[in-house]
């Protein structure tokens, strides 16, 4: 098998596997009074600090939740509905996650007002307009820090500078892609809130952290008293545990990803009529994002499964809506090259000969489709 | 070990082990296009099916979220909201679990108008309570199953008789501390929504599911397609795969427990100044609640620690929280009675042979408190 798709979801590691096993041996409820209670508090707060240590912040600003899309809802709606006295002005961009893109559209029909901006032809937001939206009254800024269909990187220190005019805005950066590939340091870029996602790290899906750097946040859900009440429930253990020890397995800035990307863009070179979607010059190195200009993705896609090669078209959460993809919208390709748009994305343990392999598949397969197709 | 606080959490099976780990293996995310997103979403499928087939409704009606607390908090929030037009008055108990006290504690600072039923001396509503606060604009009644500090089973399906005059009145069943355990029936009932967890029935934490009669609940966590979009985010494939494993294991009304809980009962009886808190007519079996009186219950419990027997102080969620037990108080027991109150939860794989031993420690461990107290 040569699995392309990392940036839907990754084999949990057998780190994770072994933490989650532990985690069925030490089942004790975290918020009981007794030795069993204690000692999977205990195993929590080491698998916190160990994700706190990777992000340079202290672990009482990390807070679990129940993956990437819970960690972004708290964030844009406690943020937003918080500060509402502050304005009701927010930002966000056209090319975010739908679990960050859809709390925004909730709060348009609310009465917030919301501004899109919109990236370049690479993906990258233009700092120019994220200028000229800032307001007095703006709360919020959420930007992603690399974008899920392209690997494409936001520039979050940029933005974060920028955002000095508007005092009560708070920046937030959906790190889901990012986390345990590249840098990811909310400090060192003022970040106020960030969301992280262990399944995309050789986690288990289920499990997800919000970074708080003011842990005063309005909470999204209500309940006792784990987590200091912003986000109560009995935690997931096992998923936390699991989440921790793919943490520390992460090899962060390793130029691994972006060499197989560079490859694979060299080995497809040789099809006609294809387009590489997104930056190269700032990208993750973990995403690559490419039009088979005329073909559909998905008729690729499938032709690719007699070789246990996987690639997926566009983002995993919204592969069975049929509408085009927002991000290469935003970018402003045409229909057909979105049609034809198929997202390759590395693994720390892809290697050069799996990139080959899938390079050639993918070129005779492409000339078969566009052969049959016509 | 002896393990008497199954209420509080229970130890992952064998099976949810397995599934698990099954789920590490078969590690495709359940929205992807391709071949491994098509078996992870079948398992998924399988796991609501199990869950779907012990409550006795269709699997489109069952929801997976993170746990009881996200199952609770979008059943009320959702409800509140979602029927605001139709009225703002909200029902519940004064006995409820913090993931719905809590809730409704919101509700009421936005307006809404809450009822707080409360209890007889066992632990049990007043139905006349009840009948006299239904009114044409009540859109939410929601009443909990079986409460998790004395086991006491509310009267569900009179509930949702006397329903019948407030028309626009949904019924919500906390259902966490009895499903697996106890008949479960939503659509015997009649009830609209219910709640249930998987770590109280040795499914591992992080994992719960909502029931809705109609799936047309406004969200609590907005995003992607997944379930939907009622409840989106990548699906925590191993929590619902065990999940579904330790529900098709469940015993439901096996008398085992309340025998359990009988020779607990008749084998505390030596100690003076008990009291046993709840209805025994009218109990899951699973709980039993006894006050020690004039000891404090968080010595007991570390007493009873160096014998390697379990059990808890309230409930385990707001056991780090040093206010008295809201459900006893509300039961009308007294300061000492209520410091003194300990709660043993027994499970099915629990022996008789270690009631006998766990009651012994008891006796002998509160007798030591009260003579060194004095």
């Amino acid at each position: 098998m040569i699995y392309l798709d990392n940036a839907a979801t990754t084999k949990p590691s057998a780190e994770a596997v072994e933490a989650m096993c532990r985690a069925a041996k030490c089942f004790g409820n975290p918020s009981s009074l007794h030795g069993l209670g204690l000692e999977s508090e205990k195993l929590i707060t080491e698998s916190r600090e160990a994700i706190a240590d990777i992000l340079g912040v202290d672990k009482r600003n990390v807070f679990f939740t129940s993956g990437g899309t819970e960690a972004n809802n708290p964030a844009v709606f406690g943020t937003a509905y918080g500060r509402a006295k502050l304005g009701k002005h927010v930002i966000t961009t056209a090319i975010e996650h739908p679990s960050v893109l859809e709390c925004f559209k909730r709060l348009e029909n609310e009465g917030f007002e919301i501004t899109y901006l919109s990236p370049d032809s690479g993906g990258r937001i233009r700092l120019d307009e994220l200028d000229a939206a800032l307001r007095e009254d703006t709360t919020l800024v959420s930007v992603m820090h690399v974008n899920n269909e392209t690997g494409v990187i936001q520039p979050v220190s940029e933005i974060k500078r920028l955002m000095n005019k508007s005092k009560n805005a708070l920046l937030h950066c959906d790190c889901v892609q990012s986390f345990g590939k590249i840098d990811v340091k909310p400090k060192k870029w003022g970040a106020d809130m960030i969301s992280i996602s262990a399944h995309k790290i050789h986690g288990f899906k289920g499990t997800g952290a919000l970074y708080l750097a003011n842990p005063k946040i309005k909470p999204l859900i209500y309940g006792g008293e784990q987590q200091n009440g912003i986000r109560p429930g009995t935690e997931n253990m096992g998923g936390i545990l699991a989440f921790g020890a793919a943490a520390k397995k992460c090899v962060i800035n390793s130029p691994h990803m972006s060499e197989l990307r560079n490859q694979m863009i060299e080995e497809l070179g040789g099809i006609p009529d294809i387009k590489i979607n997104g930056s190269t010059e700032y990208n993750s190195g973990s995403i690559l994002n490419v039009s088979f200009t005329g073909i559909r993705a998905e008729i690729l896609l499938h032709a690719l499964e007699p070789y246990e090669i996987y690639v997926s078209t566009g983002s995993a959460c919204s592969s069975h809506r049929p509408q085009p993809s927002h991000v290469l919208t935003a970018m402003g390709l045409g229909k057909k090259e979105i049609e034809g748009a198929v997202r390759i994305s590395f693994d720390e343990e892809t290697t050069s000969d799996e990139i080959s392999c899938a390079a050639a598949a993918m070129e005779k397969e492409v000339s078969n489709i566009r052969r049959y197709m016509r």
